[in-house]
């Protein structure tokens, strides 16, 4: 993988930038749809990549390891063919789902026992075999297995798990240096700093991690339910310490306004199950504020959802269309939506990347977070 | 609307004709994909156009009445408008889903009092009224508002039911030319032969009908439960009274092999929710039999769903991928099924019109009977 840092904003941290991997250049700042079980929900892989068109996106090894299992993606050749995605694919390292998914799990120094939540069958993830369940998944970004602490968290038990966080992340660093990759296509490893909200701890671990010395690095345990001030305050004290010349991705954030923030704070990649798992409630984001397209005010407004026309379904399906489709649950209205939003946020990084190269982020931020901070 | 009557196969009662209306030609036999309540499930409009192509399409009255009700309807300025679809439409008079989906009704001879579905609240169809909701849905051919008996029915009861059927044929007849259609484009009226199972009301009804001398026919009252052979029949009944200059439509057939085998008898349009329903529920058709793609047995199949590659989904998807779909109850799964089936059943139409065309259309009909008659 290589990263290179092609500008940075002259009155923030925001930076564009350029990954290049086996499959394909990625231009950050990215947004990276969620694909959890190998699939955007409601979207054909050919919508996405012409449509939507992100350089990559993510899959969440915790799904993809109990359902179709990593016995069926080797023996598909990795998750890029199982699935028809030929570009960029970014796998969680299962962490995040271990804690918020699985109903039972003992968390020890050796690694994580848990319950599936599919069928009750009991799994062990530990740094070592979630670097092999990666290597079979076959994603070109991997992560390193973590503890994502919840929010709040007592400080000594956040300090704590920071330290185990740690040196799981020496025991996935060696595993995955020991182990070749499996499909022809080289991955990349990158460690995730913790602290959950103390400056302290962030500071402590973002030094941690960047001795690492990976090609990248993430920020994990943000958008968990604290305060967005909160947030940002973590994102700008790890980005201070985090090496200029590696990609940032701060995971599972967040609102569009969030992505912009974070973006203004130095992170050049990022995910979030928001713009899909909100389309399927009937939330369309849009550069005017949100719309619940269930609200009885659209039943005869037959304009246009978007008139920015991002994606196909902005231009050829109205409000009134969409709302109805809600009222009678047809599953058209959640693709239509999901479609939107994904189109939307891509179409938000990328103009968040113009700006940046023409040197005027700040402005256009200021002037998008007033704009979208509106229920239409 | 104007019918021109192509080709008769000479070793079967099949035709190859051509209906124009003001929303352009449909190429007969014809199969009609289902789009209940102004979206046929999980198939975005330019997908249907693009990849099924279908000349026409169904809506169902009972449904549009509901929600959004006629009066969204007509300040979008009818169906058509309202789900930005500009080929034909075909709605059915409602009368089937008030005797199959409410769960009161009362038939007298003015009309039918029913208990929507939905919500519980009281409704009433009349000849008259079902003629206006069809004036204002706007679909180009609209049919007459019948009784459908089940099956099995009791003789005097079907006869009964014919009878009134006929009389409210003549009562939508006088309301459908007192009324002008709302949307700058013509509507033509369908009246439909019931008499149950009962070879003697068929010839009886399919007389009465054919002497109104309407521009098309249909015929209700099967796929109801009969056996395929008393289907067949009726069919055969019934098209031997019919006007040949005439286009006619068996409502609510069927499987692909009972599609062949009605165009054989001389039947020209068909509607069903079969291949979308069965799709949703994992069932594919193929030119080589149906593949339950749940089953086991393809969850290292990584051959594409179908290598005749019809529409786009049957070669960019494996059927292990769509069966892992299934399994994790991914709606794409069920997308991916629905264009799948609808592409088979609309090639098949159009293959059955080429070898009518060309007159080998019995032996063609025969071996894809035979071949379609197996599950993979
Ligand atoms: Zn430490
Ligand atoms: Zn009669």
């Amino acid at each position: 993988m290589e990263f290179e840092l092609l500008k940075t904003d002259p009155a923030s941290k925001a930076r564009a930038g350029k990954i290049t991997t086996d499959h394909g250049v990625i231009e950050t700042p990215i947004f990276m749809p969620v694909g959890t079980v190998a699939s955007v929900k409601g979207v054909h892989q050919t919508e996405l990549k012409q449509e939507i068109n992100p350089d990559i996106i993510l899959g969440n090894t915790y799904h993809l390891y109990l359902r179709p299992k990593t016995e069926i993606l080797k023996k598909a050749g990795g998750l890029h063919k199982f699935m028809n995605w030929d570009r960029n694919i970014l796998t969680d390292s299962g962490g995040y789902q271990v804690y918020s998914l699985s109903g039972r799990r003992k968390i020890k120094e050796e690694g994580v026992k848990f319950k599936s939540h599919i069928d009750g069958s009991y799994h062990v993830f530990t740094p070592e075999n979630v670097m092999e369940i990666q290597r079979e998944i076959g994603a070109d970004i991997i992560m390193a297995f973590d503890e994502c602490t919840p929010y709040p968290c007592d400080y000594n038990y956040a300090k704590r798990s920071m330290h185990m966080t740690h040196r799981w992340l020496d025991r996935c660093i060696k595993h995955f240096t020991e182990t070749p990759p499996l499909y022809g296509y080289d991955q990349t490893l990158f460690p995730i700093v913790q602290g959950s909200t103390y400056k302290d701890l962030r500071r402590q671990s973002a030094e941690y991690i960047a001795s690492r010395n990976a090609e990248g690095n993430a920020i994990g345990g943000l958008s968990v339910g604290e305060p967005a001030e909160e947030m940002y305050a973590m994102t700008e004290v790890v980005t201070e310490i985090l090496p200029e010349e590696k990609p940032r991705y701060l995971m599972g954030v967040g609102t569009p306004i969030n992505i912009l923030e974070n973006i203004a704070l130095g992170i050049d990649m990022f995910d979030c199950v928001m713009p899909t798992r909100n389309a399927r409630n009937g939330m369309l984001f849009t550069a005017h504020g949100t719309i619940n397209i269930k609200n009885k005010k659209w039943a005869d407004d037959f304009s246009p959802i978007d008139d920015m026309g991002i994606t196909f379904v902005d231009t050829q399906y109205s409000k009134a269309y969409v709302r109805h489709l809600f009222t009678v649950n047809e599953m058209l209205g959640k693709q239509i939506a999901t479609i939107h939003n994904l189109g939307f946020y891509l179409w938000l990084v990328r103009e968040a990347r113009k700006h940046i190269l023409a040197g005027d982020f700040r402005a256009w931020k200021d002037m998008m977070v007033k704009q979208m901070d509106k229920r239409l």
